[in-house]
């Protein structure tokens, strides 16, 4: 839980020193975070579901650490007021609600954060079946914040 | 040394998986993974160039272990055949030069995955100089590779 407090601490923190860069810039990084997260949730999904028999702990080991340092990295602050509307690489699809419903916004990405850092350790094990019920609870963890906060395309 | 090895093989890995995907999801996902490492840089800078009084060793080390997990995540595979042309989040930069001179690009690839993971060893230290130094070295590891293999903007 200690280490979840501290991403939460490290968002604030952060997103104080980043009141400079344009929201334009920080929705581009945001956007950029997800998308590599995305990578990565698919190339460890090929290999513990579509193709188990490409099963490889290192290449899963890999990408589960890139989903939880950048789990880690304190997205918050790409959050920061005035990022609702804005283009980053895109338009952003985030919903107003997200910079309204801290208290249930915080719960999502404490959640999110520990599913993540969980499957990098459930990684390091290197158990595909426990990796694919991980990587299904991180998904969930996406998917519960999406649906709230993010508009459909 | 062992782990650079491992790095180029896991994209080797990766780039066979992933030859089902579109070249320009490929071109996307490489934009981000950039743009997002881009992002924690500038974070490290801020501590320790612009606005040192800022200076947090827990920032810095998530910032650099999103850094070193991007450059060990197999980058190489976005670079597959038939991304030299196409357009992922913006049109690629990426030069025809990058697909032919494969010797030099494995040369500066394991060069900047040793300076990324090495960030992330002296960021742990938490010595600012000397996390100054290591991200010097990160960015020329940047630098040699854009210089070469990116058209200008």
């Amino acid at each position: 839980m200690k280490r979840l407090f501290l991403a939460i601490a490290v968002a604030s923190l952060a997103a104080t020193s980043y009141a400079h860069a344009g929201s334009n810039e920080l929705i581009k990084f945001r956007q950029s975070g997800y998308a590599f997260m995305e990578w990565n949730m698919h190339k460890i999904q090929a290999q513990v579901i579509d193709h188990p028999e490409s099963f490889d702990r290192a290449q899963v080991v890999a990408s589960a650490n890139v989903i939880a340092a950048i789990a880690n990295s304190g997205l918050g602050a790409l959050f920061a007021p005035g990022t609702d509307t804005g283009t980053g690489w895109q338009p952003t699809r985030v919903k107003q609600e997200l910079f309204l419903q801290t208290d249930k916004v915080k719960t999502l990405a404490m959640d999110f954060n520990h599913q993540a850092n969980q499957l990098a350790v459930v990684a390091v094990n290197g158990d595909p079946k426990a990796i694919r019920a991980q990587l299904g609870k991180v998904a969930e963890s996406c998917k519960n914040c999406h649906e709230r906060y993010r508009a459909r395309e």
